[in-house]
């Protein structure tokens, strides 16, 4: 196996676990990353919950969500999120989907998500809202065919995030680690605006702040250090039980 | 002892030490399942916390929520919940009964809990509401004659789940794991209903959307991923204190 | 030492870090009992944070809040709240002073609480309100002369449970473990009532059922496997980091 | 390295360690102290987060914000924060600057935070509100200029915490300790604010009750007990991993 690939298969692995530890997923929900070699594939976990990933559950799958090296390995029914985005959107390299309370309210709600911290700028200047309900009717919600896969890709356009009608959430990024940056603080974001609902206002960022704001937070040193810190937070957890 | 029998103790200890873990019982509550040989019995721990249930502390009950096996343990008080609904309900294998407090709201309030995401669907197409006090008056709030199991039998009907004023909840299932995965997801699906309503509306699945939901979500693959998930962080809790 | 005293120290302490670990205290906090010998005596831990109090940490004080066995350790400056108390009701065994949110919540608001469920109901049937501005005017809101305790023993009067406005609240039992018992499912009480408040009702058990539910788990049995629960926990969580 | 020095970053690690534990950090904030020899420097972490933190990470930096002693560390964008503090109140001998959600909904919201409990008094008698939008226009949010830390200093007068719209909080003292109280304890009172305006009325402190309040609890006792729990909790969690 080439080193990239190696590396980018345990990275995978790696942000699957930090987003559970840091309570984004549960027993569900999945991270992907676009091949380090070839545009045209992407890596993701064989069929199991996020906190369980190692480097050898990631499989390689082709821009159709169908194994491109082939596999005996169970699939996500929804990998066709994945497929759909990396087919639609170049520059995306990294993807996550998510069921998380604090950003999920929102898509039952359908609420407006607003940022209302310096972090929650990096959702973007705006999180569409897609319902499988307009163009599907009464689905069992969940997106597994190419044409869901397509509607929420184009629902999504140019954006960074993207709520799904009683669903969750779909967060992408130009590499992993700013997805994973950008999945933990819109949902950071969303509690936030949801207590500042309580204590009394939303005062959101003006578009021009929210700007400013990413431009400051999405350089490497930001980022890494989160990275680091998730990183240490789950290798303690592991630790504290791994023995 | 037969081996189904021995593993059946075994998973009803895991399920009771599982639902604990993941927050859906304190010092009370507690799971059954029907016996794996006999269906006019049934297992469920002797009179202690769930979290501390093991194997060993697994008794034998006939329909009538007596011993069907003689013991010298201690039992539950409410075990006639369990008879109750085994006896009205042939399809019924297991069995939980708590006091989570996200769902224990809605029985407070009597508010109706209505599916706002798919996996919360799980719950069934109704949430039936009981009250001691209708048929009984002031009572205790616990359930524990046959009077009361059987009126409590009886308002479950043919659902899954049901709110019991001022008291708790029950879930059932055609099987221990699927009971377990519905106990859980119906919660978390308590949590977020509430969380729309803070964020502006309870928007929920229709009738359709929910049944196609539930058919999706109760195959094998989700409900053994949920189950491995769980079983694995209740593993590592349980490794990082006993050595 | 005699064995009942050795023993008691043993329980006082225990129940210092049982109500820590279950968040009712966090620095601060007390808890107290009276001497198993002499009833004109309580035990009460020195000045220390309750989760790190161990047996020889307890002292000896007499109902004037002073030591009754010479000490140099330094005291709570707040053990007049269970002096006060020790002296104006002989049925009274053991006694909690707490901060915990959910109930201090109730004690700003001036908010009245309500048994929602049936362990709710352990609070009394009254949980008076105590503000010391209306006898004391503006003080530390801490309670340390003698007037101030009687003033607030006497507000409590026959009840289990009082609030104190803008500071915390105090809970007494007939024995330790229905103190313990008392402390952790009033403050669940609390947390329910708000959360049926965001629901939509409270709707409080009557006065019958309440104290029907009273009956039902004060018995030994109840509380027996509450205490092992919460010891069990609380000994996992020292085993985990003690080594 | 003199005695002082080592002992001052030995504390300035640990109390960014036990505010990341103690949940005021994630991977942001940051912790300062004043030199303990040279009032003209202050102690402050290498760029990394807040639990990470260790005595050598520790940089010394002058008022102006730049490396007293040079140093190849990169380090916090926000140090000016501090600089600017430290060289407008002399009295300032620690400062510690977060985002912790209780208090940033505040700052979100501009709601003013009231002491409504005895040890919520610790914020001081008003908690200035400042706004980087009132002077800078639109910003990233974060306080990088010389200009801007003077103005926030400015809005901070004489006071002890101060709310920085849409970003967070900064908090000062007299001591490195003192200021930890107070960081903890101004979040414990933003919750129980907010729980207190859910379950009905926010009756805060009368300005006598929290002067009277503030002097009681500075006192050294209570911020050593504190100190010390918050100490042994952080070595338990470190213990339970690093082995």
């Amino acid at each position: 196996m080439p080193e990239d690939l190696a590396t980018a298969r345990e990275d995978v692995a790696l942000a699957n676990r930090i987003l559970a530890n840091e309570g984004l997923f549960d027993a569900f929900g999945h991270v992907s990353m676009r091949h380090p070699v070839d545009p045209e594939r992407f890596l993701i976990s064989r069929h199991r919950a996020p906190e369980l990933v190692q480097a050898q559950d990631i499989v390689e799958l082709g821009l159709d969500g169908e194994p491109a090296v082939p596999t005996n390995f169970r699939l996500y029914g929804e990998r066709i999120i994945h497929a759909a985005i990396y087919a639609a959107r170049p520059d995306v390299i990294a993807i996550s989907h998510h069921h998380a309370p604090a950003v999920l309210a929102y898509a039952i709600a359908r609420a407006e998500l607003k940022p209302v911290y310096h972090l929650g700028a990096l959702m973007g200047p705006k999180v569409p809202y897609w319902d499988s309900r307009d163009e599907f009717g009464d689905t069992a919600l969940v997106v597994v065919t190419p044409e869901e896969g397509k509607s929420l890709a184009k629902a999504l356009g140019p954006y960074w995030m993207i709520l799904m009608g009683r669903h969750g959430a779909t967060v992408v990024g130009t590499s992993l680690r700013e997805m994973v940056f950008r999945t933990v603080y819109s949902a950071r974001n969303a509690e936030l605006q949801t207590l500042a609902k309580l204590v009394g206002a939303v005062n959101a960022l003006t578009p021009e702040e929210a700007a400013k704001a990413v431009a400051y937070n999405l350089r490497p040193d930001p980022m890494q250090r989160a990275w680091d810190y998730w990183a240490m937070r789950l290798a303690r957890k592991e630790a504290a039980s791994h023995r």
